[in-house]
């Protein structure tokens, strides 16, 4: 209970710090056997560890994973990896938004214990040669559009999760899919991980945030709430037992209408297995993935419980 | 130290138990959150804890796995899983040796802190779909006869480390490559555990202990020492300076005449990678699979240092 309450007191303490920008210099660890060793020594003192792993170019849903961690856990690690085993050959992996420093200094005002940033060769060095892989019948959402894009998240969080010896680790409901599949894969592998799913944090105009954000202009930014606004109409609307294809197909014609360049799925499906939905009941969500510019948004959304209302 | 003295005293009640075959019967866990539960309680109280993951039909090579682990650690989960997944479809699964009730008297004489004797349905549930893969650039030794084996080999032992979180796991040198394999995976996946290769053990003869052994007739069983025999001197040959692959060659020919039925590779190779060694030097080993009668059996033995000294 002693180190609930410091820790409460630390959380004002950060508030502060926040506003006058003090306070000291999140701790920041770029190899692996510095890690390990501190790690190991938190746990020999029986200190609860919270992972909050990221790609960097942090924003306010960020922010919340490591609340949500600092909620509940004694020693929050934030990892800052771009990890290129789940880039495609022709995706952004060298376009993808880095702010280290920025990222950092988030880290230092919400009181994040350690920053792990390591380089690529760190976590695959020469010789590297180990794949994880979550199979599943089909390939999905996502899945469809980025082949071997999940066989890199799971590899790379088998190895985040291995290192940090976490207790609970946090991902953003965002990512829906990824989080269903490091669900499995700790389960299929018995991790000794909690992991915990956070909601989404949006803009006020209902954009949920994301990395990918910063490289829409400005005319694509004022387009950008379109998909959140597209696959919540057709939730309720699938809520309302209109048919879920007829409410997904318009949503999609309605975001090419207002000027995303491709829609690559707009989906109902079960939450956790991600099969077709064809009358959904409770647990159904509508997933999203559509090209603006040059970026690739997604998001997904809950079909409201009105029927069992 | 506590604790240290505590076992000394603990070995020698053993030995007495073995003499009298008295004591209490080991601890037997079935079930994953069985396990995880014991586990996290030992954790909790700073208990070093040894894996001893074995297939069951247990012999003096076990044995000295388990004194490995009573040596260095404070708790000693032994598993007895016979792993399907590490089994080709044309293999001997079904017809595996099986011994559950004299490996746990072995396991009480031994003072096992917990066996952990797991269904198949219990490590893989339906809807079980996760695979880890430790590529190489080749197929060598067991990996080219056994397409499959390995990846089998690292799904169970990833899982199996998880689940007992030990800090430290116990694996035989007559089984190399898969020791080469674990190190491998253990290194690639950043887990916790320190990986202990220990000495094969022998019968008089020479024949290294191995569960398959069981299956050999009288007339077999007289046959299999010139195993070690021959890889022994093809080794020694090396070692002084008689070109590598007829030494190899001749010792096949020589397990052929000997009666052996086949044999599917002998060969010396470097001790880590595995690669072929055309004049090795310090840390090759000769590696040898052969069938006889319908077992497979395999042993390797380092080429001595003869031309450092």
């Amino acid at each position: 209970m002693g180190g609930r309450c410091a820790r409460r007191i630390h959380r004002v303490d950060a508030e502060t710090a926040a506003g006058r920008r003090g306070g000291r210099a999140v701790d920041v660890i770029r190899t692996v056997p510095e890690l390990a060793a501190r790690v190991a020594a938190w746990r020999e003192d029986g200190e609860r560890i919270g992972l909050v792993p990221t790609m960097g170019g942090l924003h306010g849903g960020h922010t919340r994973l490591i609340r949500a961690a600092k909620e509940r856990d004694e020693k929050v690690v934030l990892t800052l990896f771009v990890n290129p085993t789940q880039f495609g050959p022709d995706e952004d992996l060298a376009g993808y938004p880095r702010s280290e420093a920025e990222d950092l200094e988030l880290a230092r005002i919400e009181f994040v214990d350690l920053a792990f940033v390591p380089e690529a060769a760190e976590m695959y060095p020469p010789g590297f040669s180990t794949r994880v892989q979550v199979d599943y019948d089909e390939d999905v959402l996502c899945a469809a559009d980025r082949p071997g894009h999940f066989d890199g998240v799971a590899q790379a969080v088998t190895k985040l999760l291995n290192l940090s010896r976490a207790d609970s680790a946090y991902f953003g409901e965002k990512d829906w899919q990824q989080l269903q599949i490091v669900r499995k894969l700790v389960r299929d592998l018995n991790i000794a991980t909690r992991i915990v799913g956070v909601p989404t944090v949006r803009e006020g105009d209902g954009l949920a945030m994301s990395t990918r954000n910063r490289t829409l202009g400005a005319e694509h930014r004022a387009i950008a709430p379109r998909l959140f606004a597209e696959i919540t109409r057709a939730a309720s609307r699938i809520a309302q037992g209109e048919p879920t294809e007829l409410a997904c197909v318009e949503a999609a014609e309605n975001l090419i209408i207002a000027g995303f360049s491709d829609v690559e799925y707009l989906e109902c499906r079960d939450a956790e297995r991600l099969r077709i939905a064809p009358s959904p009941g409770h647990g159904a969500r509508v997933f999203a993935a559509a090209r603006l510019g040059g970026a690739r948004l997604i998001d997904n959304v809950p079909v409201p419980d009105l029927l069992a209302r």
